[in-house]
């Protein structure tokens, strides 16, 4: 290695153990992060002294060079870890005691390793060599027809066929034959390098794990199928075979090790597991699973099926700004940003933008956009030892949020039954065209299918089916609910009664609740009038403003024109019919204790004629989790960010 | 009013002022905002005062009253400014002075006014009256069929219809007769209110504009054309009218003075012109014209044609954190974040996100986005009367970012193409399927219209065009370009130059450059290795490592694998294949002077095996801006930031 690659390696496994600390990672990531930190520290050493031997001592390019010599490595603690350091530990020390025998060994190997490693080629040589280390630098025009791995089938047989794919593993088998896995995503093909001379399987047996290569070969028949490989009826016999990016030979974490089920784990407790930060330490490692590929496709999906819903049904996409410059919504939990020398805060949600969208004729919008919270809370759902590191922090600090406001004629369940309709969109769409994907994202965690079949749909999806549940509520008897006082929100455990008996009932894991008290919802959302507790009209309505008010007091014991939508008994959508009148508005934030003076835009937008509306929001990341029944949120959030993790 | 509405009102004018001071708003803008808390505090002492009338001296009641009279309000410079007020002086001035003449003479005026305003109507009792103030909180089911104002057409005459529209005007003409102009975004339709009796008339003529009702009547045909109507081919006989939300009877700028065009006011200068801030101040009402309805609807067209492209090209979408945990990319011009006692940083691009997915396997990516740039900088490109006030500062700090990032084969022009390909589907959308608003949004300020027609697309968006537009610009000379030092950037009057070539050739304002210097793209770009400034290889590569290195110094002086795309002259896209091995970049980051171990994570996922990649990212509101050929960013971003704004 260079003596610049190995300085930039001690400063960036430096930084790296700074950062764990900082974030108060697992005290194992951290003695895994300072091992590599030693190691690298001992492979510039070694440069250092390599480059020290050919030099004369005295001269000031000596001196230069000696300046550079690291504070001795000082691998303490190491020993007494062995046993039950992680693999991390392992591939460090084995790492730093590669780096220590030397560099004048190390450059004897690498000139014995040339051989296997074969000739470094440009795009221009490649024809001429039937293997080799090809850097791509794009100075040719692209030329070749490329096949993926997922469409080497049987009717390819007897076709010669480029593909670009990564070795997943690579099995030499005596001196003529080596396999590689080659890898695309969630599909992996065998190809079959078999060469009686030369170097080609020397070459092929040289490529570390996750390697990229360029394969050119023809698509055959195994008389038996491949069972480890996703494309089990073909091989593909290897004529060239070119290394475009060569990886480590020693992973952060074994792709094998991270793809294992539940059920896996469970049945052989000697497996390894993979826990959740060291995961996202090393997220793009990770993120090549199976599992991961399925999970983040599905996520593409969603965001695909929920817009493509709403435009067929004309709304409008708009973007809000995330700096903002009052603290609005209660102000607890936000973000604050240095803003030129004042204050700015990142929204919590474009609630007020979206409903301001629609005071300016826009009349059905919608946003996917990332929002922002300042919450700290601990979680106590989910104590296992794996998930425990991450788990403290209940709520990801960023997520991205599908929020949808529309006006509406006479009725709020105009919009409700959009957010539906738009649901079982969503949910059909997944089900329908990304079988493949599901597959792969359900392997690791098995959870009952009962939900979302399109047949279910279909049939339940109308006011009938909210009106079923009802019944059958009301069937139980009213013990079989907490008692809430008027003012409180439902309990988890209700929440989780309720999905039962819509699962019971609809075969699905995905039900509505209307009119929450309006105690436990935001100033904005508008009060049902229907309920007995709510006493219109309190005064005369100016002329300016008709229509009644609510009482103080007395009226956050009513009902609100609000809703939630659950998945398999958690919420993951909330919303209702705003308040659109002014002065109701001002009264309504009055009650609650709070202040509009900041946010008098928002109010002033309603002066000017209001259309009545209605909306939701709907988490991202929580949909794809339920939908999956993956058991932790950092797993549908591609870089998840909590109060301690900002990284990577 | 109430007094807690007038407090509410003082409260927030006061903190209106507050803010535009602090925003160091135009001196007229902060007059304005004066005048309105004086006429609030004025509105407040009256009400106070009415209250204590009815009240008897020396009560808890009477101190607690009286302790709510504001300080005296001093008009202080109203008179003097009278003369060149904006109208939101006089509207001030007027709202005082009907303010002052005190609550008792306000509630009489109330008595005589409810004859007017008509009754105030619940949605259950709304069948009974044949107009009225209907408050709509959702107590009925929705029944109705609602016909838009776009759809009121001539094979409608003779059905009877119900409309929910705003009142962009109300005039009256006799006892009899009033005319009501009925608006739905860019539509509008004449309703006739004519009735002998009754109050119908009376009522439909205290509407204020902006209102919304409910219309429920018969389609006519006129005997002439209704000019000032979009419908212009039909009338709506009103047979029952309801309004909905009752505007303030001031708005704070007249819609027919903001959907001026520019011909318009340059054939009458006695015209009241709408300057920016004000628009943005008032944003909401300022986004109902036409030409804003348009240009909104249009930039979600952008977005659902980028992202339907890119989806039908197998691309995934992607989310990628907004608040990081280092200063990335330069550490200049990026925002601090407040992070539970550390600092995070709001990103500047999802660029390293966006590579760290495709080396997790997601292969082509792309991300719709805000992206945030602390930028201070001073413009001198618009000068103009109008514009001067926002156009201070060049840039926005909050923008929306159309990023995508895929692997290619053999050559990053794979990767252009489909940018190119992109561009073209976004084209072709709008102009295919969105006449109206393109009509609409151009109606303020006309340009060109020689871009983006299909016929032109279809022929000239190969790598021929390309060709083509090199041999123009070598047949004008050298002498047509300004000289350039190896490592500089192109100038501005370069990219018209070579603008007004594409044109010539090709009818249409939107080009491509290839290949700019390496000294003026970012560390991760590749650098060209045909140009034979660059040296390569200058070492044996380290076998996990192949492929040549740039040589320090010489190496900035070559040209790199990198592009920009352009409309009308001004860049909208940029561009570059990226460096995908891992020693190259810490090679080409250290010839920049940047420091990577901060963002270990990101040159740690070169180190797997990494594909060979390019991308490039869109300004949105740039697309839309220069597409429409709009004179100032802010009017294609819906609530725009620079370093003075952060309201709305």
């Amino acid at each position: 290695m260079s003596i610049e690659a190995a300085e930039a390696a001690v400063a960036s496994s430096g930084q790296r153990v700074r950062d764990l600390k900082a974030e108060g990672a697992a005290k194992e990531a951290v003695e895994a992060a300072v091992l590599e930190l030693q190691a690298a520290k001992a492979t510039l050493t070694a440069s250092v002294e390599a480059a020290l031997a050919s030099c004369a001592e005295g001269t000031p390019e000596y001196d230069v060079l000696k300046a550079k010599l690291p504070p001795a490595a000082k691998p303490k603690g190491k020993e007494k870890k062995k046993d039950d350091a992680p693999q991390n530990d392992r591939a460090a020390a084995k790492a730093a005691r590669a780096a220590q025998r030397g560099a004048k060994a190390e450059a004897k190997a690498a000139t014995k390793d040339e051989a296997v490693l074969g000739p470094n080629l440009s795009q221009a040589e490649m024809d001429s060599a039937e293997f080799g280390n090809l850097f791509i630098q794009s100075t040719h025009a692209a030329t070749r027809a490329w096949t993926g791995v997922k469409e080497l089938v049987p009717s390819l047989a007897g076709q010669q066929v480029w593909v670009r794919a990564r070795v997943a593993t690579s099995r030499k088998q005596g001196k003529a034959l080596c396999f590689l896995q080659l890898r695309q995503s969630m599909h992996t093909a065998q190809a079959v390098v078999f060469a009686k001379e030369g170097e080609l399987v020397g070459f092929a047996a040289t490529l570390p794990r996750e390697s990229v290569v360029d394969v050119f070969g023809e698509v055959t028949l195994p008389a038996e199928a491949v069972a480890s490989c996703s494309q089990s009826a073909v091989e593909l016999q290897v004529r060239r075979l070119y290394c475009v990016s060569r990886a480590m030979p020693e992973l952060p974490l074994q792709l094998e090790d991270a793809a294992r089920s539940d059920e896996q784990l469970a049945a052989d407790p000697s497996l390894t597991r993979v826990n959740q930060d060291v995961r996202l330490n090393h997220r793009v490692i990770d993120l090549r699973t199976a599992a991961n590929q399925g999970i983040f496709r599905l996520q593409s999906a969603v965001c695909e099926h929920f817009r493509g819903f709403l435009l067929s049904q004309g709304f409008t996409e708009i973007h809000s700004p995330k700096m903002i410059g009052t603290a609005s919504e209660g102000g607890a939990d936000v973000f604050r940003v240095e803003y030129f020398g004042r204050d700015a805060y990142l929204a919590q949600s474009p609630q007020l933008y979206k409903q301001m969208a629609l005071m300016a004729d826009l009349d059905r919008v919608f946003e996917v956009a990332p929002v922002f919270r300042s919450e700290n809370s601990l979680t106590h759902r989910h104590g296992t030892i794996f998930f425990h590191l991450c788990e403290c922090f209940r709520h990801m600090t960023e997520f991205v949020g599908l929020d949808m406001e529309m006006t509406f004629f006479e009725h709020y369940h105009e919009v409700l039954d959009m957010l539906d309709r738009t649901f079982c969109a969503v949910f059909d769409g997944l089900n329908q065209s990304h079988q493949e994907e599901l597959a792969a994202a359900r392997f690791t965690r098995r959870c009952e299918q009962r939900l979302f079949t399109p047949s279910a749909l279909d049939s339940e999806t109308d006011e009938r089916a909210r009106a079923r549940i009802r019944e059958r509520l009301d069937a139980r008897g009213p013990e079989s609910l907490a008692e809430h006082a008027d003012t409180e929100d439902m309990g988890t455990e209700d929440e989780k009664l309720l999905g039962e008996i819509v699962a019971e009932l609809h075969g699905q894991d995905y039900y509505i609740i209307d009119k929450f008290p309006a105690a436990v919802r935001p100033f904005y959302t508008m009060p049902d009038p229907t309920d007995p507790r709510w006493c219109a009209p309190l005064s005369r309505p100016r002329s300016r403003a008709p229509g009644p008010r609510p009482s103080p007091r007395r009226g956050l014991a009513a009902r609100s024109n609000s809703y939630d939508i659950f998945i398999r008994g958690e919420e993951v959508t909330s919303g209702a019919q705003r308040v659109h009148d002014p002065q109701m508005l001002l009264d309504c934030a009055k009650e609650k204790g709070v202040d509009l003076s900041p946010i008098y835009s928002y109010v002033d937008s309603f002066k000017y004629g209001a259309m009545p509306h209605a909306g939701g929001g709907i988490g991202l990341e929580r949909v794809v989790m339920l939908f999956l029944g993956l058991p932790n949120i950092r797993k549908s959030s591609m870089f998840p960010r909590d109060p301690k993790r900002l990284n990577p």
